[in-house]
């Protein structure tokens, strides 16, 4: 038997008993160690997403844990292993699977929301989708290699470049591992937040971080790049106003890399677009080397998974976790999922 | 003495006779052959970039002439060599021209707009502009070969690659001429138009044209895709409804190519741009590489400009040549400078 947290609708995550599903061909059971939560977890609870959960839902994606056991035919991994998930199921028919973008598949799966995810003790998943950690990496660490992959990717797709300059507009965690990632590309990074205890985190990570409301950001932007503007903004606060300002602070050929989803169509000034030959680019999760990457990074301390973590709350208390995290105050909360024991 | 063509504001434009201006240190003097009228000299004679232009003005930026004198310093150059002319002047010194793009330098000068055109007989202009023709290359057709750059540049900043699916919204002189770039690039291209008359024109060019207004161009899009979408979309029109279309038609990892300019901010879908991982760009001008394929496309005939030709006014009727675009029909009018006598 095993421990679950199943979401059951109507803002509810309980959790209770259920079996272990053993691995099939092709798959193995991991015990899993942590389990992040993320915003789109929150969506989750909020029921802003029970068009695509099935429930009760057992939810996370963000996770790392050990292989408990290994089905038939499955190669080059052992029980006891350290592995993280790369949550994606695609459907390798599709026009964007033949065309080699199988993350953004029509029919893509992401585990963890539209099928069974990790905040629970074992988790039985495809061999295919395991990312192998290093042995020294703490396994709370490693459960924040899934959002740095996403940063990662998002960094990757704007092309940044060692000495270019870039902005991030929100630093909640996505914005704040944005800002580490490019730190570590080489390129000069500014954070702008409305919230006064994000931008001190931010801070305290050697992120610099300017609050857009009290500051002329264009003209300190102008001033930091010599007159050119940023190479590259991260617009990560979903606001309309962060759209408005991103296309203001580029750079002729700046990049503007739309990481926050819009549920709203938002007005952009199309003639700066024109004027200075912007680029507007959409991301969406990973692929498999910006999971590699990002597993380089945490290991490398160039992103400070430690230093981002603020709670770590037992399986049992799952809801005082979801629960801590809207009152504000944390950067990033994991479910202690007891496979780290 | 020479004849030359002066806009004087209030919607009106005159010839009349004015010095030769002889070519100075690194400057040669043209006789210029033909000019073509854009959809930009429309936009001065209506009075809508009178901040822009000095009156009274010389305007006029596409255009192919001969060398009739050359200026002290200036080598490779001879007269009687037929030429036509990058019309940008970059200062060389701000931020864009030090990373390179001084086609959109923060102080551009549009020959032709912010200074002298050559809507005129004999018109003087630095020699490191002239861009050579070939000698077997009518005049007339060079004329095209300034359009024909920003297509090419507009096709190239896409980076659209043979097999792939284009669609062109809008078929005014630079939706015609993307769609025959994109088509010698191997592309299958697909032309939307409102207007009977201009589709009749694509279709003649071999661009095959639907009409959004009474087709389900999504669903058709899809299917000459094999429900893939368009991989590039062009948007010509300068409309709301062509940047909300273009982005449904696109495929995973599709570009947007935002040629027109559109005066007031646009609504986009971020969303479709998030879910597709699309990009939006933004293209100005061109560049020399540009302007050399355009020479190469124009005789090579894979970019007809013989037969995008409707209309050749001599100078001295230059008023009926624009009072005949105005009332449509006309697809590319030239002004006969006389320099091709
Ligand atoms: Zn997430
Ligand atoms: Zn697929
Ligand atoms: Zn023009
Ligand atoms: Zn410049």
């Amino acid at each position: 038997m095993t421990r679950t947290a199943h979401y059951t609708g109507q803002h509810t995550i309980t959790v209770d008993t259920a079996e272990r599903v053993p691995p099939r061909t092709g798959q193995v059971r991991i015990d899993v160690a942590y389990t992040g939560i993320c915003g789109t977890d929150l969506h989750i609870l909020h029921g802003a997403m029970d068009h695509r959960v099935q429930l009760p839902a057992v939810i996370g994606h963000e996770m790392s844990g050990r292989i408990a056991e290994v089905g038939d035919d499955v190669t080059g991994w052992a029980p006891g292993d350290p592995v993280t998930v790369m949550p994606l199921a695609w459907c390798g028919e599709c026009p964007a699977c033949e065309a080699g973008h199988n993350h953004i598949c029509h029919r893509l799966n992401f585990i963890g929301i539209d099928s069974s995810g990790s905040m629970q003790q074992s988790w039985t998943v495809p061999a295919d989708i395991l990312v192998r950690l290093p042995e020294d990496l703490p396994l709370e660490q490693a459960a924040l290699i899934e959002p740095t992959a996403v940063a990662v990717h998002d960094v990757r797709r704007s092309r940044l470049t060692a000495g270019e300059s870039a902005v991030v507009i929100g630093a909640g965690p996505v914005g704040l591992l944005i800002g580490k990632v490019a730190q570590a590309t080489g390129a000069k990074v500014t954070v702008l937040e409305l919230d006064p205890h994000r931008r001190a985190v931010a801070a305290q990570l050697g992120l610099p971080a300017l609050d857009p409301q009290t500051t002329d950001v264009a003209a300190q932007i102008q001033q930091r790049t010599g007159g050119a503007g940023a190479d590259v903004v991260f617009e990560v606060s979903g606001s309309a106003a962060g759209v408005r300002l991103a296309t203001e602070l580029l750079a002729v050929r700046g990049r503007l890399v739309v990481v926050a989803i819009h549920p709203k169509a938002r007005e952009i000034d199309l003639h700066r677009v024109f004027w200075r030959e912007l680029e507007i680019v959409g991301v969406r999760v990973y692929q498999r080397e910006d999971y590699e990457a990002a597993v380089r990074l945490v290991h490398a301390g160039d992103v400070p998974a430690d230093r981002l973590i603020s709670r770590i709350v037992p399986l049992e208390h799952v809801a005082d976790a979801f629960a801590a995290l809207e009152t504000g105050g944390d950067v990033k909360v994991l479910i202690d999922c007891g496979g780290n024991a």
